[in-house]
């Protein structure tokens, strides 16, 4: 039962995980609380922080062909519909970054991890769910609930926003925005109003905004409503229901409220971060991905950064030699990575307040928007 | 008990319609309700729109030499003390508007508009209130208080905010800003902080803000602090009081903090504007100034504009040819003003809600102003 690091959570970023360390010749074991591996959800945008790593893994051809390569990432105001400034992610872009921006769907991507591990000799386990983990000088011992023990030089929680094995460093709850997300991803003869498929487009408008683009080779378009619940700010129990939805977009363009009609209305995500905190590691333990860094998904870097977490472990692991000193390696991850992610935390706070914003605040951010000379200086401590 | 022009009012905007139409050749009488002429308040500010008239009329002479002209207009953060944008009122500036920019005590500017009334033969009268205007086809009847009555070609209504002659033509009433002023205009020597007397600045905060410039000749300083009042925003009856001040200011920088000392506390501005009306004519009776278009002081224009509207008023009186036709000259000074002081109200709002913005918004703001290339594009309908 004995193995070099054991992965508790098969989402992407505990995927991206056990794939680093195994093609870097570790013995790897991934424990999923699921009965089998899949993914919730729909489309997710990948970045060239992310793009690189993946080309770096083999695995960017396979992941740019099961999604699609906008050629701009735009901003419009979702009240007058006028487009506010945009990226173009096409020649210039690519070089500047040395990697595409691609969308592709949760679960393709999410497939692609799941049989680039199993190629790579990681013992994918599913139905195990990880409750606790605890350390000696030299092995984790990683608690299931179904009573099964799992030795490992490192434990590795990537067990998400609700995160059991965080414990072990923060006593933190999940801090709730107050916004909720409707998602739907459905094919393009289906969707009522014309959606350009090179596009991510961002229809940001007060206290509101609804994403839109291409999936599966333009096959599908993907969209994300996001508001601010009049329900949870009157602190009813049960908010963010489907009937609030409309009503928080009535002040949006007819484009923009006529979209809404094929979002998914049985499923619903309430939105979540933590406060950034800056210990990762208690003895063998370390947190990776959402469990270390939730963060609300204004900049599109939930998956991106779970995915540099995974590379930059296993480079740390690397660095420390053929017989890897495992605490070295761990310490010099979460000291490289941590005050990273807490910008990316913050920085997605803030750019939802500025996403959202009303009144005055909304003309300046217009005008701001409008006249932005320099799309890059806003992007390189991101993607470069 | 016969003129051709009544003016009621003789603050600064009843002066400067008085004697532009009294050295047009008419006859003119002014009523003030109060004992004595005289203004209460402290400093004021001129833009090139109004010295371009008191040049015309002959009185910037006088004005400037009571006054002060600063070099820049200065906007700041009020929080971090940083220097946001501003405007070279200097070389540029008066070739752009053909006229300079200067403050000055409103009391001065008050007296030597009361010493041209004089000089131009306008009847001055202090202690009568008038209470109402009732118009045949071409006489205006003026009631006052005291039970006399004028006969006039026209009756100009020069009774500021509360006007009770405009209810001639609106029912409407002040609204309240639930913002209140304090002002203060000091020896520059008993000033607790240094104060650049080439600038006027305004150090704009969350929900307040201190304006600050050098008054005659620089050996005064004036000040004005204005801020939400917690007190009006909870429906109390007495609000704005000093004991809310301090507390309003509580998150500037020092330099502002230690400069609130220097204001008068037993005297306070609580802000009113009215929202536009288009017809500022009843009969003979025409509004003009603070009673036609009172407005928030964001802009700096409550003085301009009302000089603004002598000019005009005189102008179109004088196309009529040497026997006047006041009705047409009447609907054309309305036709023609109208539309920019409704502008003027409703951009000083807006320039209010800038100035007092908080949270993100701040923050886009301050970025916004910082990057700003060209001040003239913002300061051409105005000036101009």
């Amino acid at each position: 039962m004995t193995t070099d690091v054991l992965v508790a959570g098969g989402g992407i970023g505990g995927l991206s995980a056990a794939y680093a360390l195994a093609t870097a010749g570790h013995e790897v074991r991934l424990l999923e609380r699921s009965a089998e591996f899949g993914e919730v959800g729909a489309g997710l945008q990948l970045a060239p922080n992310a793009t690189r790593i993946l080309r770096e893994w083999g695995l960017l051809d396979e992941v740019t062909q099961a999604g699609v390569l906008p050629r701009r990432l735009v901003l419009a105001d979702a009240v007058s519909g006028d487009e506010l400034v945009h990226a173009d992610l096409t020649g210039g872009f690519q070089e500047r970054y040395h990697a595409p921006y691609i969308v592709v769907h949760r679960s393709d991507l999410h497939r692609i991890l799941v049989d680039a591990c199993r190629r790579a000799g990681v013992r994918l386990e599913t139905g195990r769910t990880v409750e606790r983990v605890d350390s000696t000088e030299d092995t984790a011992f990683t608690y299931c609930a179904d009573g099964t023990v799992f030795e490992s030089r490192i434990a590795v929680a990537a067990d998400g926003l609700t995160s059991k094995l965080r414990r072990a460093v923060a006593d933190d709850e999940p801090i709730c925005s107050g916004y909720v997300a409707y998602r739907g991803a459905i094919p393009l003869a289906d969707m009522p109003t014309e959606v350009s498929l090179d596009d991510v487009i961002a229809w940001i408008g007060p206290r509101c905004h609804l994403v839109q683009y291409g999936l599966r080779r333009g096959e599908m378009v993907n969209q994300v409503a996001v508001f601010a619940s009049p329900g949870f700010a009157r602190g009813e129990i049960e908010w963010g229901g489907p009937q609030e939805l409309e009503e928080a977009f009535a002040s949006c363009s007819e484009h923009v409220r006529r979209s809404l009609s094929s979002l998914w209305r049985d499923r619903r995500w309430p939105m979540y971060d933590r406060l950034p905190v800056r210990d990762w590691v208690s003895g063998r333990l370390v947190l990776t991905g959402d469990a270390a860094h939730p963060m609300l998904q204004y900049l599109a870097q939930g998956a991106c950064q779970a995915i540099e977490d995974a590379h930059t472990l296993a480079a740390e692991v690397a660095k420390t030699g053929d017989t890897p000193d495992w605490d070295t390696a761990l310490a010099a991850f979460n000291a490289g990575r941590a005050p990273r992610t807490a910008r990316v935390q913050r920085t997605a706070r803030t750019w939802g307040d500025i996403w959202h914003i009303d009144g005055v605040g909304r003309l300046l951010r217009n005008e701001l928007m409008t006249s932005l000379s320099d799309v890059y200086s806003h992007t390189d401590w991101l993607y470069a």
